[in-house]
């Protein structure tokens, strides 16, 4: 028994011991190993004690799973559920169980890293790809790429990029279709704005300008008006603009899709095909576009190649555009994707094929059909003549009457304006919906026939749908889509994608920078409660008091961690977490009268988003050098601002820096930008080794953003979702981004909106709330604590075999080690994507390769690692290491090594005749726990130069699968 | 779009086409192929005209999974959950989450069969080798058995095992400690009814009979009371009785162990150990002994054997126990276990450990001293001195007023007796629980400061735990208890054991008389719904009104389904099924004073149950022959009707008969017996080819059991849990199972009890549910019919390539087939074992082996495979079909050949010299659809023999992992 004395009657800091990976001996054997007698003396010797906090964190103590879910669950059951007709953009929709439960749910879809290892990950990349084709089917286009974040960001980087592609289109003015989503409007606005266009908002019919570089139309409009856009696209295009279509994937189904008329990009959101509304978030945008723009267009894209043995495999194509966005020329920052949604959605489309989707559309067509048929029975006027699923109703005076009789029968309404009222039906909607919508209208009983009606309608054909416009061209005849409809077939289809990937269920993925730490199934548990994912991000907010109290605290929360005053949820992705922070420093100076600064200093060391983002705010990204240890040089620094002075709007800065140390001098160089009049950005990257040891907030930061798909256990999804919230300083506060749709507490509209929803993605908040709420002050300090000892220990074994990169003034480093590999590429001819490919042998995931310096490997265990796996991924590369040294000294020939032709294959291992110089168990199992358990590469080596040349990013054809 | 006029505005029927595989066009096909017109026709030519169901189903319409899902939730929601300290065997627990939702929410974990196939099942058998490990550790003894089905189960049988071990002892007595749970009580008084042993209930230290086969004690007892049991398991022993000790797993991590006292047996539950109470089960009974009866002992043992290439393995041992049970001498008809609740309370230890469980353990037992320390100083008096979790206290006139303030409080407390009342603290219970409880006796503020009697406590030690029952041996001691205690760890252990099991998730599991259909992700959500989980089944009735109507809806459902008059829901697996049928065919009989009836009828190819059934109610069975097509053969069974007259009790039957065919007679069958007096049991163990086309409540059947794991939809768990509910006529309906705590409406105590939970695994009860009602009247009906097409599709294309036994009179079977091949092995020496392990190596888990009939397999492909799954399981067939032609022609010698060395490891086929006469790839490899997917086989093929002649059933020494 547990000695009495030492029981502890509550185990409130139960989750503490199950989130950190190693225990107490396993942390005692490593700090022996590091030569420091306890963690408190490791974080003495990494930290610089000038930055180092003394304090507590604001946070209350942890408590346990349990009772962080009760208390979770008591705020979620104060969202109030309402059968919700508002539209713009979110409609409610049903999640198939069986992709709820193994995709959303399972791990093995959600805890997988973005496919930069293609090899190993075969099985979302076909998820990636048939949401391309499934895209490019509907609305018509040549490309699609692999989602944005949300329909309002996709509508922006559209905009961006044709002003990119209509090069000798001078014109600075993008006009805008009143009729297109308010949310869009804003956003798009806010990236004019600080691109420097010219929005004009207007009726497109009408209100064309002479002049443009482009235009955004939305179809159906937001009022549910449909038409044909040909003869504006075309208008557009003389004047040597480009029209991008906003358009809603359910109708187009029933529509002719926009690239039938002429659209130059096609942009959307596929919430309604099985995700959650999640008040707001996560779903996939959409992006569709002409073949021509495929260099130029935002975002990842998944295309088809060639591995080393001429198998067809798929990759993400022309990688090159996104890592290393071109500093100077930049106009996105785009860098994530929303691949499990986007994957979701594909499966949606693949269970229910494409007489299942006509069938979900003719249904919401058709109660469409009776409402309006009845309302206009009861008198009530239309403001369109056409529609696909929303009607305008024009209620006069009893607008205010009309839409509180609907909320007294838990109905939501759309107010659309002053006297008119929104209704959009969608796939949960039922006749008894339409028949209670109508009551609402009429106050009272309406007694109308509606079955009778809905005959009458069937023999008729639709009363909205113009029959010019009806689709008649054939989608989603690809076989993926008309193969599983039983949901045996469905569920085995999803298992063997599954099984073909490297998750974090599998073994470590040890990405620098990215923090794949673990997802604990308490933290992802109320992200499928209906009462987070049900509710519309305009529903009034009195019916989210739930969430609107879990902001608050989660704010609190962020704002303890980081040492910041306030906190903004809106930016759904780190990217956009950068671009907020600056666009609140330029209004900031603006509202100081300080205009002409306009000037962001970045150093060597930042990640390629940094001044990508500063480009979108109109800044000049002036570059400071790093020193040999990879700090900020000090004297470039001090020279730069001297040279910009009162140009300097801002330094952005990583910190701990990319290179994975603690530069002692950052209270100095924040002092000296702030002497300067500039405000410091500090990066969040990597804010998984300040918690609780440091605060940004407190030595110098003015604006940070958190990646909470990083340090505060969002999962990556496989490459999305994230969240990308800011912290801000007192003075910032003013300037934080608001919506014009549903008011975010304390903001202004005049700031900018920077996406569409007004928290972002909502519905994955929960996982940090419960992640830090369970964690309490000690455990987020203690977490930092344990991914420094991890990242340190990995670093002292390793350093027994390879050079390491950059320590601090005491030898140690932060949260991450950079591995050289260079010296290897000119003794042995291997590269770092040689060992990469090899460590997939050994069932890891790489590190991050060649970033922040080319040649290198950036590692980072994370603290939900244990030793044994650590030891494990030690053994991989010293076991490498041995290789490469065989190649060195010749045992191995240059062609023909273990290095050089990874990844093996299970085809590999299986060959008939076996022509290489080491065994296939050197090949397929080169270490003992392999034998226990191993996810094959499903491909050799990719070809990338292949892929790029050969740009197929659509289902290969049927006959290509004969092989 | 879908023609405006074939549109259905709603879509209830939408899960049919979900769960039944094949659509239209596949459906055509496969009629084309067996040369009928219609569903309808084939029906005709299958099922004869004579039994053939003409009205629909008295079943609702279908409503789809939305639907459904909110009707159940509606019924959930009337679940009232209270704080619960009832004890008596159940008691709250937290199920870890990462352990919720990757094993019991995962469909690898609960779809897959019972590993009869060892060399794809490696990962659930190191998971019950795990169990057993643990068990025999916390019990104290040799071996411990794979599960039971309750606590109550596993001490009647190990009743039934004391008699046959103490062979010498002639006494009919068994001696049961009064303190012993009552509903355990029960369970062994009506086993030992009709076995015909007189049960002697009293106080072990004063009622003890001179003479006894053996005794039953509780430690703890039910009261709470801990005592040393050495002495009167030394008295008993004395008497050459055995001793079977019914233990509390969590107090035994406290508590010395029953083994060391000197116990026979150890029986007891795990539900506890992180299985949620779900008013009633499923949890996994536990069952320890002696190695000296490991022949003897019920259920399924897991053994470590070695495959062929020597490599340590998991298997069943000593299988030939079970599926061949002695008929004429059994007194054990168990052939279920309870498998995936059985590995998730090891899972539970493992992420525990050790150290984890003793302070769960302590913290239980703390708070239980608080609460008797505090009642004491308010004046009560405790029933005992001692205690672990449980207090008896004496409330005299007060206990009803203190029960109902408790009540009124959401606490649920136990009613001991006329002025007691219990109280058994659990792992969820808190210090603010003691404090109301408190409350509750007090009657307002208890004033008492409970801290300072915690510090107090802490101080001196424990006041209920006597010194010297503490435990002072160690436990769960093995590596695997000991090295997953983080999250990440854990969910990577049982991704890799998951890794090695074949399940549904993967590829079609056709085993005849199995049914391993489609387990939908509907029907398993409301599994975890707290509403559903969260009950103890002693609650009062007023909390569970939402299961008492969803029992009630079942049982209408069921009724229709089968045409009988009642229901009942007791039997937890199809063994108690029987039994219970049987049980109210034998009290029937003495209600009508004819208690001379004791002969059972049973056809030669019954299920091995069937007679070890009939045994356990001691009546005699009669074997009938069966004629040249399987069907009974009428002239034996008249002549044996002639013989028995009104010895007749009953006959069994099963229809369609093991045999895979409609028997023609089933009606003159039936007819013969109720001329004679007789009652016919139809064995529903194959109703999934009768549901909607023939009703056995119609056609002649009295009784019959219904395995809701085969043909209602409840996942086989890997090999448990599974419901066998009886359907009974409206004259048994007076007979059916009682339950002597929680009344079951219209039954009487006085016929019984058959399980320890009044509805048996009520909390897997709702899958059933839902299954029926998304299904509906018509979809039922749909089911069976292309159930019936699958099998018949499937043997048609396989009597291309085998010789089938059995067809009904058109040449047509019922919903599964017999291939015959024996002819292989007269003519190329292979056998069935060579045919099931080759299968394997397609990805394929065999078909019932040798049963009914030795030298077949039995197929039954069930209605939700799609016919590109059966397409492939026939290609594997014919494919493997063409192999043992090649050893039949010489191509292939005996000893190497595929099918002899099959099934082939990633070992195999990586090994360095391939020295076989076929490719590597045809090894591994041989069909296309494999390079897409494969479960590889963990082990080659494992050695029985081995495995049974040197019985190793814990887990291995450490050094032998090191091979």
């Amino acid at each position: 028994m547990t000695q009495p004395s030492l029981l502890k009657l509550e185990q409130h800091d139960a989750f503490i011991h199950r989130h950190i990976g190693p225990d107490e001996a396993q942390i005692k054997e490593m700090l022996e190993a590091l030569g420091v007698a306890s963690l408190d003396e490791l974080i003495g010797k990494t930290v610089p004690s000038a930055i180092r906090k003394q304090d507590d964190l604001e946070l209350d103590d942890a408590v346990n799973e349990e009772e962080a879910l009760a208390e979770l669950r008591s705020l979620a059951k104060r969202n109030k559920i309402y059968r919700t007709f508002i539209g713009m953009g979110y409609h409610d929709t049903i999640t198939p169980n069986v992709i709820l439960r193994n995709v959303l749910e399972n791990p093995g879809w959600y805890t997988a890293y973005t496919p930069y290892q293609p090899e190993i990950a075969q099985g979302r990349l076909e998820g990636l790809l048939n949401f391309q084709q499934m895209i490019m089917d509907l609305t018509g286009m040549e490309l699609a790429n692999a989602s944005m974040l949300d329909e309002g960001t996709a509508a922006a980087e559209a905009m961006a990029m044709c002003k990119r592609q209509a090069k000798r289109n001078k014109s600075n003015v993008f006009f805008v279709d009143a009729d297109c989503h308010p949310q869009t409007i804003a956003v798009v606005k806010t990236r004019a704005e600080h691109f420097g266009f010219e929005v004009v908002v207007g009726n497109p019919e009408q209100d064309l300008p002479e002049e443009l570089f482009g235009a955004l139309l939305q179809y159906p409009g937001s009022t549910g008006v449909v038409r044909d856009l040909t003869d504006i696209i075309s208008k557009v295009h003389d004047s040597n603009g480009l029209v991008t279509v906003a358009a809603d994937l359910m109708s187009l189904v029933a529509l002719k899709a926009p690239g039938e008329m002429g659209a130059d990009v096609v942009v959307g959101c596929n919430q309604r095909f099985g995700i959650p509304m999640g008040y707001g978030g996560p779903h996939a945008g959409f992006f569709a576009f002409r073949e021509a723009y495929k260099r130029s267009a935002p975002g990842r894209i998944i295309g088809v190649s060639v591995d080393s043995k001429g198998k067809r495999a798929l990759r993400m194509a022309m990688q090159t555009r996104e890592q290393h966005i071109r500093r100077e020329k930049a106009n996105s920052n785009i860098c994530t994707s929303q691949v499990l949604l986007a994957v979701m959605s594909a499966f949606y489309a693949i269970y229910h094929g494409p007489e299942g989707l006509k069938t979900i559309a003719a249904r919401i067509q058709r109660l469409a059909d009776i409402l309006a048929s009845a309302l206009r029975k009861q008198g009530f006027e239309l403001t369109h003549e056409s529609w696909f699923d929303t009607l305008t109703v024009i209620a006069g005076d009893q607008r205010d009457t009309i839409y509180q009789r609907a909320l007294e029968a838990g109905i939501n309404l759309r107010k659309v304006d002053s006297d008119a009222l929104g209704i959009s039906l969608h796939e949960t909607a039922s006749l008894d919906d339409v028949s209670d919508i109508l009551s609402a209208f009429t106050g009272g009983d309406h007694g109308l026939d509606l079955r009778a009606m809905d005959s009458e309608i069937a023999a008729k054909g639709s009363l909205g749908l113009p029959a010019s416009l009806a689709r008649d061209t054939e989608f989603l005849t690809h076989p993926v889509f008309n193969s599983y409809h039983s949901e045996t077939e469905m569920l085995r289809y999803l298992k063997t994608l599954e099984s073909k990937d490297i998750a974090l269920n599998h073994s470590m993925i040890p990405l620098g920078s990215c923090t794949m730490k673990l997802n604990a199934t308490a933290e992802m548990i109320p992200v499928t409660w209906p009462e987070f994912g049900k509710l519309h991000p305009f529903a009034p907010v009195e019916q989210a008091e739930g969430y609107a109290e879990m902001f608050s605290q989660l704010q609190q929360m962020l704002a303890a961690c980081t040492g910041y005053d306030a906190v903004s949820l809106q930016p759904n992705a780190g990217s956009q977490g950068e671009y907020a922070g600056l666009v609140a420093i330029k209004k900031y100076f603006e509202a100081k009268g300080e205009t002409q600064r306009d000037i962001c200093l970045i150093p060597a060391s930042a990640h390629g988003t940094n001044p990508a983002s500063a480009m979108m705010v109109s800044m000049k990204v002036v570059v400071v050098a790093c020193d040999s240890r990879g700090n900020v040089d000090m004297d470039d620094l001090k020279a730069k601002v001297e040279e910009h002075g009162d140009r300097i709007a801002a330094l952005m800065v990583t910190y701990p820096s990319t290179h994975g140390v603690f530069e002692e001098g950052i209270r100095e160089v924040c002092e000296l930008i702030h002497n300067a009049g500039g405000q410091v950005y500090i990066d969040g990257a990597n804010m998984n080794a300040l918690i609780g040891v440091a605060a940004p907030g407190k030595f110098g930061g003015d604006v940070s953003h958190l990646n909470l798909h990083k340090t505060f256990c969002i999962p990556h999804g496989g490459g999305g979702p994230g969240m990308g919230p800011i912290a801000v300083g007192e003075h910032l506060k003013p300037y934080l981004a608001g919506h014009p749709v549903t008011g975010v507490p304390e903001t202004d509209t005049a700031n900018g909106t920077i996406s569409a929803a007004p928290w972002g993605s909502a519905s994955i908040l929960p996982i940090s709330w419960m992640y830090i709420r369970m964690m309490g002050k000690s455990g987020m300090k203690r977490a930092t604590e344990v991914a420094i000892l991890n990242a340190n220990y990995v670093a002292k074994r390793l350093s027994e075999h390879f050079s390491l990169l950059y320590t601090g003034s005491n030898g140690f480093i932060a949260h991450e080690c950079l591995v050289d590999l260079r010296p290897l590429k000119e003794s042995a001819g291997i590269t770092e994507e040689d060992i990469a490919k090899r460590l997939m042998d050994f069932g890891f995931h790489a590190p991050t390769m060649s970033f922040p310096v080319a040649g290198t490997l950036m590692i980072e265990p994370t603290e939900s690692e244990s030793k044994e796996e650590l030891d494990r991924f030690i053994t991989a590369m010293a076991t490498i290491r041995r290789e490469v040294e065989d190649v060195a000294n010749g045992k191995f020939s240059a062609e023909d090594n273990p290095l050089h032709n990874a990844p093996h294959t299970l085809e590999d291992v299986m060959a008939d005749e076996w022509v290489h110089s080491y065994s296939r168990d050197v090949a397929g199992r080169p270490a003992p726990w392999l034998k226990e358990h191993k996810v094959w590469p499903a491909s050799n080596r990719i070809d990338n130069v292949y892929g790029d040349r050969n740009l197929i990013c659509s289902c290969p054809p049927v006959e290509s699968y004969m092989d």
